[in-house]
C-alpha cells in the first residue's frame, strides 16, 4: 500500500517532541502567527498526525479523531507501525471507523508532547523549550490547530469525533466552525467541567507542582518530576475507572509479599495503580500535562452562547450528532452528556444518544469495544 | 453541674498528645500489656474521652460514641468546654443523643493524636515518640481499647454508635463482644473497604510518605510533613463530599484574583479545598493518620465469620441496630450499608435501615442534621 498521507507534509521535526514518535506519525506546519484564545500567539505550530484509509477523490470522507489528554496520534496500527494504537479496535478496515470507507486522521493535540507544538517544544525565539513561557491554552485552540493542520494538508473533515478532552475539542470545533461539519461525535464529553472534576484535576496539577523536581516548570527535559506525575496519574486512574470495575477486577485480593517499605502496597489494586502510574510518568511531559489539564477546567461551551450552554449548542449545524456517555463515569457524569444531547436537539440537530452500562467509568470508550463499537459503526453508517 | 465524669481517671497526660486537648477531655489508663490483633503489645494504653450526661444508678444508660478518622473526643460543647464539637447538633440535652436520658462517652481512638496512645505518644521504653515503632493497628484494637477504657471507668456501654471509621469500630466491637450490646448504630460504615476506597486511601498515604519532611516517619513533632498531609486531606475531601454538593455550592465560580503562582487556584472550589486542607495539616499527626488510614483498609468483618461477612454479621446479638447510609456517598457506598443491614437481619437482629438523600456524600452525617437527627433520635428512643 502506498503511503496514504497527503503530499506536502514536511520531514519529521524531532526537536518538537521529547518522546519517541510512532514511525507512522507525520507532522505538518501551520504557519503563524497562531493566535490563542486567551491571548498571545505562537510563531508557528507543528501538528503531528497519523492517517488511515485514503482521502476520496471528492475529499468528502475525512474523519478527524481527537484524543483524550494523554494519547498520541497513534490511534491504530498500520503498515507503517504495526504496534496497536490507543483505539485499535475502532479504527481499521472493517472496524467501526471503517478505513475502507473513511479517511481517518488523528492529531496529537496542540500543547501535547508527541510531535505537536507544546510546552516541551523548542521556542523558536530562544531555541530552548517553551516550558511556562508557552501561552495559556484553551480547548478551542486545540480544535483550531487540528483544523488548520488539516487545511494545510488540503483536507476538510466531514466528521469530527472525540472522547473526553477530545470530545470537548470536537465540540469546540463545532462551536467555532458551526457550518463546516456534517457529523459530530461527542463521547464521554461535557460542555464544561463540574467543580468535582476541577477539584480532581487541580489536585493532580498540584501533585506535579509539589514535586521539587518540577522546579517551577524549569526541569531539564529527561529529568522531569516523575514522582509528581506518578502520583497525579494515580489520582487520574481513580477518576477514570469505577469502583464497580475494581470490585470485579481486584476485590480485596492481597499481594503475595508483605510491603517492602512502611505503608507500602498490600493489595492488588495498589500494585496495579503503581504499574500504570510508573509507565505514564516516563511517557508524558509534566508541563504539557499541566497545560492540557487546566484547559479542560477552563473550557466552557457557554462562552460561545452568551453565557448559556443551551444557546451555544444551538449554534451547531451538524447533520448528525452522536452523544454517548457511561453510567459509571463520575468524571464526566451522564447528566453532562444528557445536557449535550438535549441542547443539540433543541437547537435542531438530530442526535443519536446512548447511555451505556459499561463498568469501566470514564475510560470505558478505550476498553469496552462491545458497547462502543456498534454505536460508532451505526453513527458512521448514518453519515456514509 | 458537678464534674460528670466518673472518679478514678488520672490527671491529664499532656505528653500523650502533641495537640492541644479540649479542657473537657479526660484520660484513663488501661494497664497493659494491651495485645494487638496483628501482633505485638503496648505496655499501657491511655484513652482520652469526654462525657455528657450522667451515668444512671443502674449503669444502663451509657452510649459509646466512636469517631471517624480525624476527630477528637470533643463531640459536643459542655460547661467544661463551650466550643462546638464535631457532632454538636447531635449530642446534648434535648438533642438526638439526649443527655438528659443518656450518658454519652466519646473516645479518641487508639492510634490517634488527641490524648490517646498512638504513634505520636511517648514510647515508655525510650521516652521518645513511638513513630513507626508503634505496632500495626487494626480496627478491632480501636474497639477493644474503647471498651477497656470504659471498663476502667466502671462503665458498660449499652449502645455503641459510630460513623465512618467509627462505624467500622462499632461493628468490630459487636463482633468481638457480641453479647454485650443492646444497641448498635452503624452510620456510613462498611463490613470492609472496597478496592476503590483502598486506592483512595493508599494514594493519600503515599502523598504523606512522598513528602521529604515525613523522613520515613522520623519527623520531629511540630515539624511534620504538612505539604503531604495537606495534599492527602484534599484527596480526602474529594472522597468525603459529592459532586452534586459542590455543583450547588461552588458551581464554576471563579476567584476574584488571578492565581498568584503558575497553575494556582482559579476556582472557588480550589480555594475551599486549600483552606480546609491547611487547617487539617496543622491539626493532625502524620503518622497517626497513616496508621488509622491503613487500619480502615485492612478491616474485614469476614475475619470474624470464617471468611464470610454474612456469617460474621450473624454473630451480632444486639436488640436493635441502626444502619444508615447516604446515596451520594461513594467512599462507603450505599450497597455496603445494605449488605450490613441484610446480614444483620438474616442473623436475627432487628434493623432500622435508612438510605438518605443527603447531597453531602460520606460527610453527610457531620452536616445533614435534618436527616440524621430524627433518625438517631428514633433509634435511641426505641432503646430507651
Amino acid at each position: 500500500m502506498p503511503d496514504p498521507h497527503p503530499a506536502g507534509s514536511p520531514p519529521p521535526l524531532p526537536g518538537e517532541s521529547p518522546f519517541a514518535l510512532s514511525p507512522a506519525t507525520r507532522q505538518v506546519v501551520v504557519e503563524g502567527p497562531f493566535r490563542l484564545r486567551a491571548g498571545g500567539a505562537l510563531p508557528r505550530v507543528v501538528v503531528a498526525y497519523e492517517t488511515w484509509g485514503r482521502p476520496a477523490a471528492g475529499g468528502d470522507n475525512t474523519v478527524l479523531l481527537l484524543t483524550g489528554l494523554s494519547p498520541s496520534a497513534h490511534a491504530a496500527s498500520s503498515e507503517a507501525d504495526p504496534a496497536p494504537g490507543w483505539w485499535e479496535a475502532m479504527v481499521g478496515p472493517g472496524r467501526p471507523l471503517d478505513t475502507r470507507r473513511w479517511h481517518v486522521v488523528c492529531v496529537n493535540h496542540l500543547g501535547s508532547c508527541f510531535g505537536s507544538t507544546g510546552p516541551a517544544s523548542p521556542n523558536p525565539s530562544t531555541g530552548r523549550p517553551y516550558r511556562l513561557d508557552f501561552p495559556e491554552l484553551r480547548v478551542e485552540d486545540l480544535a483550531r490547530a487540528a483544523r488548520e493542520a488539516l487545511r494545510a494538508l488540503g483536507l476538510r473533515p466531514r466528521v469530527v469525533l472525540g472522547a473526553s478532552l477530545g470530545g470537548m475539542a470536537a465540540l469546540a470545533y463545532a462551536l467555532q466552525f458551526p457550518e463546516e461539519l456534517e457529523g459530530l461525535g461527542l463521547i464521554s464529553a461535557a460542555a464544561r467541567a463540574t467543580p468535582f472534576a476541577i477539584a480532581l484535576r487541580s489536585l493532580q496539577r498540584e501533585l506535579v507542582r509539589a514535586d521539587p523536581a518540577w522546579r517551577g516548570g524549569a526541569y531539564p527535559l529527561g529529568r522531569q518530576p516523575v514522582t509528581g506525575l506518578r502520583l497525579a496519574r494515580k489520582l487520574g486512574l481513580i477518576s477514570y475507572r469505577s469502583a464497580e470495575e475494581w470490585q470485579r477486577r481486584f476485590g480485596r485480593e492481597r499481594l503475595p509479599h508483605p510491603p517492602q517499605e512502611p505503608f507500602g502496597p498490600q493489595f492488588q489494586v495498589e500494585a496495579y495503580m503503581e504499574r500504570n502510574a510508573r509507565r505514564f510518568a516516563k511517557a508524558f511531559d509534566a508541563n504539557c500535562y499541566l497545560y492540557l489539564s487546566r484547559a479542560m477546567d477552563l473550557f466552557d461551551a457557554a462562552e460561545h452562547g452568551e453565557g448559556s450552554v443551551e444557546q451555544a449548542l444551538a449554534r451547531v449545524r451538524a447533520r448528525r450528532c452522536l452523544v454517548a456517555g457511561v453510567r459509571t463515569d463520575f468524571l464526566f457524569p451522564l447528566h453532562q452528556q444528557e445536557e449535550l444531547a438535549e441542547g443539540l436537539r433543541e437547537g435542531g440537530t438530530p442526535v443519536r444518544f446512548a447511555a451505556l452500562d459499561s463498568v469501566q467509568g470514564h475510560d470505558a470508550f478505550l476498553v469496552d469495544e462491545a458497547r462502543f463499537g456498534p454505536l460508532l459503526r451505526a453513527f458512521l453508517e448514518e453519515l456514509a
